[in-house]
């Protein structure tokens, strides 16, 4: 099969590997249908981070239909069509019970790479995975679009807003227009938040979160973008504001926007300053937010949501690929080209 | 008028000094009935931090009559018996509708200090006094003990447990077993919490803690005491956790003892490391937490529980004092001699 590998910063490849294999009992192979490039995908791209070149390539996000299962797997058979999220939740132990399958304590390593590939391997995959009814022919290429969006961006802008506790009548701001930001606009909507500020400077992204529920966007930074939404929000600041990109601009933005008392959701990986102890102490600001429970929004609110045409997260995906073009698709994402590169298999 | 003073480190004073006027329209002049040494005096008063020698006391809770009001004021008249909260909100901005009156929008500093005197005056006044029924007369020494735990202890325990989201049937950890630790435990129950793990070394506080609803206390600490607490909770580690000291080594408690999507309430004034920016995210741990909601805790729960003898907080006054015998007062806290020092003014 071909896979992508991560060949230094700057450049992904395709190789030919072998078909991956049912090594323990509760694996299962996928054959992929639909994959993407997250954000979190760029950082090592773009950076080099500490990867390792000619190494895995990082993909977590697939639509795919079950190839093969270990003797353990009860949920899922060979033909189903499943959402392939990027974590692996047992479904069993506190926190997922508690709701928190992205922080799952039943295994060491929760997290997916690999996916940029014909076939993956997807391991503890009794409970985590998703099916979908039907099979990807069923579907509309838009709602493919939309359904891959549930194994990371819908789920995790889901997650900003669930741990920033939107609920109905708040003022929310969202810090970041990528996929994850567009996301949390939409999650913010269905969670009845009244007023919804987006921080964003450009005028695609502003349009498409203008058109999912964003009452206004702000396209200044710093203590003047501060300003701005002090000025939308009468002067209160943000009951809750959804942080969806990591980096310590971002962070401080977070911070500069929220009102004494409120709750910041934070969804993107933190690449920033270490924090002073009173941080949030003397402001009484809540700080929530990680992994998304993919899992359990899907099952519980997501999926449901996206078949039945209420949401529509899908446009994320601006730009298609073929996997031979997977370094373009990276491409355009670190260029803010693509707000989101989709990958198309051969069937 | 008598008034304590900061003299140095490891030493309070009494000095001569005129009683307080009303100076803004909002002021109120307050006879002081009861006061008592705070667990964030002993900062000062063991360390020096930077307060500076002959200096204004830091005591911030106080039981008093009214003596004088300023124009402004509507809703508390000369002769009043109050709660003379540590904070000052003013019941009308954003922060204050939301339950955040500790961290006001109205004005710049929302804290007490100078309450170890015969007269205090309490400034932005008009909504967040607390009128208790009646007169000081009318009461048993226990119960003015409880009531002057709602101008700061009982309200901070408890604010503790509302921004840790306590529950019905939780599993609750108290890190710090002083005067506000001993609330957070009387807080949890009152929440419902079904197991309340108090972490402890000193018996007469295990004991106490024991008798107002604790499960259980741990007195190990470190690696150490996260593992204890893992056993009692069945390998999960606690739903919610109640920071009431807020030194580096509570706080690192608090961590180690959460579960991955558990939450953290700290009401301690942290004195501690930086944290890793991703200190909270990979394991999806909410921070929240700071200055208490004192007059929106009192008003709507805390006053009505302590008039109806439903909690008994005032236990944490284990030993009185004269104002002439500040210095004793704070010593013997500072030693652990006491739990909270209580001072009892003449008529």
């Amino acid at each position: 099969m071909k896979k992508a590998i991560f060949e230094e910063a700057g450049k992904m490849g395709v190789v030919e590997s072998p078909v991956p294999v049912i090594e323990n009992d509760d694996d299962v192979i996928i054959k992929v249908v639909r994959a993407c490039v997250c954000g979190s995908d760029l950082w090592a791209y773009s950076a080099g981070d500490a990867k390792e070149a000619h190494s895995e390539n990082s993909g977590h996000e697939a639509l795919g239909i079950v190839e093969a299962v270990g003797p353990a797997i009860n949920t899922v058979k060979k033909g189903d069509f499943v959402i392939v999220p990027f974590t692996h939740g047992c479904g069993h132990c506190p926190a997922c019970l508690a709701g928190f399958d992205g922080v799952c304590q039943a295994h060491s390593n929760n997290f997916s790479m690999g996916f940029q590939a014909q076939y993956l391997k997807f391991a503890y995959g009794d409970w985590a995975l998703v099916k979908v009814p039907g099979q990807p022919s069923d579907y509309s290429e838009g709602m493919l679009k939309s359904l891959l969006t549930l194994s990371d961006v819908m789920a995790t802008g889901y997650h900003a807003a669930v741990t920033a506790r939107v609920s109905k009548g708040d003022k929310v701001v969202v810090v970041g227009d990528g996929a994850v930001g567009q996301c949390a606009v939409i999650a913010a909507k269905m969670l009845g938040a009244a007023q919804i500020i987006i921080m964003s400077r450009h005028e695609d992204r502003q349009q498409m979160a203008l058109e999912a529920g964003a009452t206004a966007f702000v396209a200044e930074r710093g203590q003047e973008g501060i300003d701005k939404v002090l000025e939308l929000t009468g002067g209160s600041g943000a009951d809750a504001v959804l942080e969806c990109v990591g980096a310590q601009a971002a962070t401080e933005q977070a911070f500069g926007v929220v009102r004494p008392g409120g709750r910041i959701g934070r969804v993107g990986l933190p690449h920033g300053e270490k924090m002073a102890p009173t941080a949030t102490f003397y402001r009484n600001i809540t700080l929530a937010g990680g992994p998304a429970s993919v899992t359990t929004y899907d099952k519980k609110v997501l999926l449901k949501a996206v078949l039945d045409g209420e949401i529509n997260p899908g446009k994320v995906f601006t730009h298609s690929y073929k996997l031979d073009q997977i370094n373009q698709a990276y491409q355009d994402m670190a260029a803010r080209k693509a707000i989101k590169s989709y990958i198309v298999f051969d069937d």
